[in-house]
């Protein structure tokens, strides 16, 4: 989608992806496969697309460094690749994006190439937030900015006052599975649709790379955990699939808002 | 347990069980079986057998008040049923304890009865906490401190600085099944054995009724998730069985320590 958005804009573009990580799909546009550790074949790609300008976006699992091949390129760069086995994302990603810097590369962040991509403001779908809801969205930002500052993770699930889940490593899929599950053994009581997944970045978090998201797919995991609704950082948040994500929470009578400045943070 | 450790002092006890929730063993000792909702015959059974003194303890299913059958003695504490229905697990059970001081009764923990239940303070087992381990622990409790002040859970695991799951709804053992399938997925790296569970009451927390609690169980599954050991608040942790849970560690090569007054809270 970042790639569409770029060439509608007529921006070039050459898209460096890591093999196992990114989808077939980037195929479409000019691209470089490399493997975990071929740090030299990526700055070789960059640099004969004269590719000065960086989005680093989307997912990875962290290699295991004791398997993974490194090309010559990567010896030059070895303090810093043993720097990154520790910490939380955040500083990983951090450290990523200075790394980059150092080198001279200007990273950007996704939403700086293709605004359109970030949730908005306010209301998105059909469905608005009860009074209820509002509490219940206003607690679970509370919950996501105490975890945001401790590096922790980027979402929580709130159902009537009760936090019934908060993401870590996991993920946000995984987390609502873990909601929906926890639905059916009844351990959260068996409302009518009630609660709200909330969604936005750690404070202080390096949102030019690690910008939380949310698609058609987070809607649906989100309705069979009998949650009322998805809130997300206006702004700060990718969705994916803007019209099908919206479709998808009318669809299944979610509400799904963007809430500016969530946290107080 | 607790039964045990009461009868061993000569206390005359009397064990009023939620059918569903409590274990058949309890009928070892004299007891009355009560359904959720049975209110009334509760505060009979309490009576009849000169109950002044009451611990409460075990967890419990949140019930789905729309099928419980309220008898004639809950129809005095309506109110206070439909009170419980909002709200995290700590506001429930405080509103419980002041339910039944409200009465007369005097409430008291496990750890009054029973302190030989609870996790003694330093190294448990035989194996120590390494300098990378006490990092992960000091920051585990950090994250599980943050937390309890949200009222959301009591632990969490942190492995190399890296917090990879926080615990809510879910409970303790549902939350070291899904490390140990981040584990094997590489989402969490694949270091030999590292990282800790932590386990803590929430500050402010009631800790008459709801202590937090390790057993056996608690370290194989500790052990399956490739942690190095586990950390509990010492004397603010119930330790089920602890000659069994000291082993298990032990055998797995597992830490087990209490720190004292964990999180700075």
């Amino acid at each position: 989608m970042l790639a569409e958005a770029a060439s509608a804009r007529g921006l070039p573009l050459h898209i460096v992806a890591i093999r196992g990580e990114a989808r077939q799909e980037i195929e479409r546009f000019p691209h470089t496969w490399i493997k975990w550790g071929e740090i030299g074949k990526m700055f070789a790609a960059l640099e004969k697309n004269g590719c000065g300008d960086l989005v680093i976006i989307g997912g990875v699992n962290r290699p295991d460094l004791a398997n993974v091949k490194f090309d010559l390129g990567a010896l030059k760069t070895l303090p810093f690749l043993l720097s990154l086995g520790k910490g939380g994302d955040d500083h990983v990603l951090s450290r990523i994006v200075r790394f980059f810097e150092q080198k001279g590369y200007r990273v950007h962040g996704a939403g700086d190439v293709a605004p359109n991509l970030l949730a908005g403001h306010g209301t998105l779908g059909k469905v608005s937030p009860s009074a209820e809801d509002q509490a219940d969205i206003d607690m679970a930002f509370k919950v996501v900015g105490a975890l945001g500052r401790l590096d922790v993770g980027q979402a929580a699930v709130v159902v009537r006052g009760h936090v019934i889940a908060v993401e870590a490593a996991e993920g946000t899929d995984a987390m609502l599975v873990r909601c929906a599950e926890l639905r059916k053994s009844g351990r959260t009581g068996r409302h009518t649709r009630a609660g709200v997944l909330a969604k936005a970045p750690k404070p202080g978090q390096e949102q030019r790379v690690d910008l939380p998201t949310i698609g058609a797919d987070t809607v649906l995991k989100a309705a069979a955990a009998g949650l009322a609704g998805i809130a997300v950082a206006a702004g700060q948040v990718l969705m994916a699939e803007q019209a099908t994500t919206i479709d998808a929470a009318n669809q299944h009578g979610l509400f799904l808002v963007g809430i500016a400045g969530p946290g107080g943070s």
